[in-house]
């Protein structure tokens, strides 16, 4: 299942810049095999296509280095930092250097009264909330993968907390970058606010690394709450758990998750977490605050789902219950797996306005029995994001074939719903041909615009976002 | 105190465009010099350049055929909404057309379930709450003016309630913009979040008309609170009060308001609103939430501020009480002109670190009184953002040439505080010169290349934002 072609590759041009990288970096320039392999897309159907060589950089002027290295050679360059991106966006379809950023891993400043930090790109979350528990902080996006910094800002990332704390986009202050020509540049001062000139942290969240290479981050961080507690509540259907999610929302009920797994994860989780939950959709949440206040919105909650046939809801606040409901959420993914042994999940990522959300998960979960296809949903219901993982023999050419049917279609629907193809995963390879249905021929021409004013010879991560 | 220079005139251009505009839209084109002179710059000290011709545009269609006219005869445009403008945004410094968006006065849709509207860019925040409010929804973001939503999202606009709600950054889903060529775009969906390619609504938030002009915009509402308290305390110093707002922003309360009044300001309200308040700074609060939630949140905020000395704190949730206290913020701007009648008040806008607000508001008092300055001080302490109110006597230009000194030097102290000259009135003519000093040579150079990319005639409100 090829989503990737590959592009005209400037033989001449990376064959010298890997002398003189080679040079350079010695043993922190790599060509091998597996090295290459392990840097090219490994985590989706999404062909790997590896770079031509991986150098492990160590400092904003080492990648400022290598950016003007390739740049005289007309090399393309690759970001690269857990690997743990869904669409492609780390494969090499021109060939071309990767800038593996995990070396850059210094949390390099805490300003706890301003309740922000700075870091290099290759931090990664987990990581950074080890450093910070000691100072009261935490910083909330929440992907799922244990993802770097640099990765999670390159694809506006949020995941499972975004309804309460926001994305990335929400939640970086300021990046430092190295642009096309390998001049550093920051976007933005430690302001928690300014009017001053284009907002150019915005635009380099989300970019993908196609319009310069993140080497810091300024982000805001949140004090760890005095209390949380979790709770759980199942409903008759997707549309009655939709309706309470909705009026959670418009109540300003300042819910830190609320997440919708379908009659089917429930299903996969109590054969495989040994759990005893009725077989209907299921809102899985978490409330952050005072412990007055979060004893407050699980009543608020409760009184919600009951207005919407809600059953079984049980709230709790001792950490043990706690991590014990939220790991059936974590154990989802496993366990969706397990609902056919052998197979790939492939996982689709749509958002649409909340109040289309029932609509849109009815229509996957139809459009999924037509084709035959075993796709579970996951949904960050607060926001209108969710995740349909289809369970697919990938040998089967033809069942293949049905899963893309699948996903165009999700994508399709989602957009015509005046929803986006790609809530929190990005772009990348997979889904660049939805882009124009998404935005239409201006937007992503004024996309390509600005794409080519800053980076001309088309080096920084060919090949994603826009497309062909 | 001319801030502002004359850029080169198109005249052979403009006095075409002049003869096609005045045929295609009649009554609705006017270039008598009353009408020019009040579309150009009227609110402060920079001089007022007024357009050659002002068109009262009443659809998309309609801004999309004066861009295309304009661009055929190579003649800027620049948009107007109320005019409240502070650094000279609607000036037209090379002449040309000024489109005035006031008949585009429609809010064209409510998604009451997906806490969404979208406008058309005359709209005021005011007409737009008043629309809202039987649904039961607001528009959070209050920059004191009642402007319009288009230029509140051109100039990024902020205010009071920015440190619960985020400024226009924040509450824009999506905008539809007329770009130089007089092509339409529209920036995103309508889902509450997305990934998909660069982030162009957050790019056109804050560009000041330089590079479309804003005709519709999809903006994020609010439910009205259950209940809302207002709450007022003083403090010895700036720095207590300072340090309150520190540990409120920590400790993760959610206030709504908190804006920090400096001792003359307080002088003033006493004088101009007959009121008996220390004279010392006043921190004024707005708590929303839930009855309990409110409540709770009153008492902590009384703790913490205990801890910081302050004195004289009451909370109030009666509508009454309330608007009374917010009343004297209101009164503060007319306060402080009585300090010296027959004087301007010119009002600066800084935003710093919240750790440096202390140091930056008593480097602003010290250097006004070396000055011989009066210049007190409102601010939105809870994100860092000031304004000094430089009362001037403008006949006497030795006084204004010592103001001018003062907010060079305010934005230079904020800039070395790793802060920003412009919290959220924006660059306009005004702040040009301290772009690069904030930011560096090679990020505004990106700023340039963006522009360049998207309007290489240089048409859209030209002579904005970036230096010359």
């Amino acid at each position: 299942m090829a989503q990737t072609t590959a592009l005209p590759r400037n033989e001449m041009g990376i064959g010298s810049a890997l002398g003189v990288l080679k040079q350079r970096f010695g043993e922190r320039f790599q060509t091998g095999e597996a090295i290459r392999q392990q840097h090219g897309h490994t985590t989706t159907w999404i062909d790997n296509q590896p770079p031509d060589g991986v150098v492990f950089a160590q400092s904003t002027a080492e990648v400022s280095e290598i950016m003007k290295i390739c740049a005289a050679h007309k090399v393309p360059v690759i970001p690269f930092g857990t690997g743990t991106s869904l669409e492609g966006h780390v494969n090499a379809p021109a060939g071309g250097i990767s800038i593996d950023m995990m070396q850059m891993d210094q949390v390099l400043e805490v300003n706890a009264g301003d309740l922000d930090c700075r870091v290099q790109p290759g931090v990664t979350r987990e990581a950074l909330n080890t450093y910070l528990r000691d100072q009261g902080l935490f910083f909330p996006i929440d992907p799922g993968a244990n993802a770097s910094l640099g990765g999670m800002t390159a694809t506006r990332a949020s995941g499972t907390n975004a309804v309460r704390y926001g994305t990335m986009k929400d939640n970086v202050l300021s990046v430092e970058a190295v642009m096309a020509d390998g001049t550093v540049i920051r976007t933005a001062s430690r302001a928690r606010k300014s009017s001053a000139g284009y907002d150019l942290t915005r635009l380099m969240v989300g970019s993908e690394g196609t319009l310069g290479l993140i080497t810091e981050i300024t982000l805001r961080l949140q004090g760890i709450p005095e209390a949380i507690s979790a709770a759980s509540c199942s409903f008759p259907t997707v549309e009655d758990a939709c309706e309470t999610v909705m009026a959670v929302i418009q109540y300003g009920v300042p819910v830190a998750r609320i997440e919708l797994l379908d009659a089917l994860v429930v299903k996969a989780l109590n054969s495989y977490s040994k759990l005893d939950l009725p077989e209907t959709p299921l809102l899985l949440l978490e409330f952050h605050g005072s412990q007055a206040g979060v004893a407050e919105q699980a009543e608020t909650f409760g009184a919600l789902a009951d207005e919407n046939g809600g059953t079984g809801y049980k709230a709790t606040t001792t950490l043990e219950e706690r991590n014990k409901l939220w790991q059936a959420r974590h154990d989802a993914y496993w366990a969706m797996l397990a609902l056919r042994p052998g197979c790939k999940a492939v996982t689709t990522d749509v958002c649409v306005p909340i109040s289309r959300l029932a609509d849109a998960v009815g229509g996957a979960n139809a459009r999924a029995a037509d084709l035959g296809l075993t796709a579970p949903i996951v949904g960050h219901a607060g926001d209108g994001n969710f995740h349909a993982s289809i369970l697919i023999d990938m040998d089967d050419a033809e069942e293949v074939a049905r899963a893309a049917e699948f996903v165009s279609h999700l994508n399709e629907l989602a957009i015509s719903m005046d929803g986006t193809c790609t809530g929190e995963h990005g772009i990348g390879q997979g889904k660049r041909r939805y882009l124009v249905k998404e935005l239409g021929q201006g937007t992503v021409d004024v996309m390509g615009t600005i794409k080519r004013a800053l980076d001309p010879d088309n080096l920084l991560n060919p090949g994603k976002i826009l497309p062909a």
